[in-house]
């Protein structure tokens, strides 16, 4: 059986993500998983988030690093509370901070990876460090700072939901 | 008359970014312009770009930020050399380094303005601030690092195109 990824663990008033929402239609679903002690994210782009032709646009490699950081910072939350994702209370991060460093062209057409390793974790702070390679290059990488979402703000989705 | 963004100036080979490209059918068409010594672009999310329901996804904040500073980049590189935007050779700049600070949540629902202040302009790099308002407040700020493209990888998009 394949694992699920993390963000189907996201509470439903958390997951309409445009990144990585389970509910968003339009959205991208990008997915976080562990590989060992580092976090996994495969994703390919679609034809037309070009850069310039037959590269990747760098607005798609900063959200693939951002939600894959948020991702990241939800397993590395569970863990370090030794939980399962799914038990209570739920764990949804939010980006503080994102840097992104372009490296190289990505190119088009190949599926992307995103190799994250958690950095801290320090009360509600997680930091992540993430590369993206493609056919094996790094092409990028960057920096997530995360935050947990403060109960009162999961609280007012609840109740706007 | 209504000035033109500095994206209409791109080449037709280096307009087809899904961020900000004339030519991308399904891109964001993020639209760059001089107000007095700032760079402004004024975007309105779709409903979709959500983050949690109600507020704009990191990632779309993020894009808006990178074209912004290339675009702003682009604008500070013709001023640099006194000379119009569509003048030759064209100037186009790639980003090299994006930093992105998420201060308050962004309310989905209300055009975005994103302002831009040139830090540096130094050979081929041009660096740039980028302050991001909804209804007036403040929500996020950046800066980017761009990089004019190589002339080389400009002929060989001329040469795929």
């Amino acid at each position: 059986m394949k694992e699920k990824p993390i963000q189907d663990y996201y509470p439903e008033d958390a997951a309409q993500c445009y990144g990585c929402g389970t509910l968003n239609d339009d959205g991208l679903h990008i997915e976080s998983y562990w590989e060992g002690e580092q976090t996994l994210c495969r994703f390919r782009p679609r034809p037309y988030h070009t850069a310039v032709p037959g590269y990747v646009y760098g607005g798609l490699i900063a959200s693939l690093i951002d939600c894959h950081g948020t991702g990241s910072a939800a397993l590395a939350g569970y863990r370090d509370q030794n939980r399962e994702p799914g038990s209570d209370p739920p764990l949804r991060y939010l980006t503080a901070r994102l840097e992104v460093n372009y490296l190289a062209p990505t190119p088009l057409g190949v599926e992307l990876e995103a190799r994250g390793t958690v950095v801290e974790v320090k009360g509600r702070k997680v930091v992540t460090d993430i590369s993206v390679y493609a056919d094996g290059e790094e092409t990028a990488n960057g920096r997530v700072i995360a935050v947990q979402a403060p109960d009162d703000f999961m609280e007012r989705l609840k109740e706007r939901g």
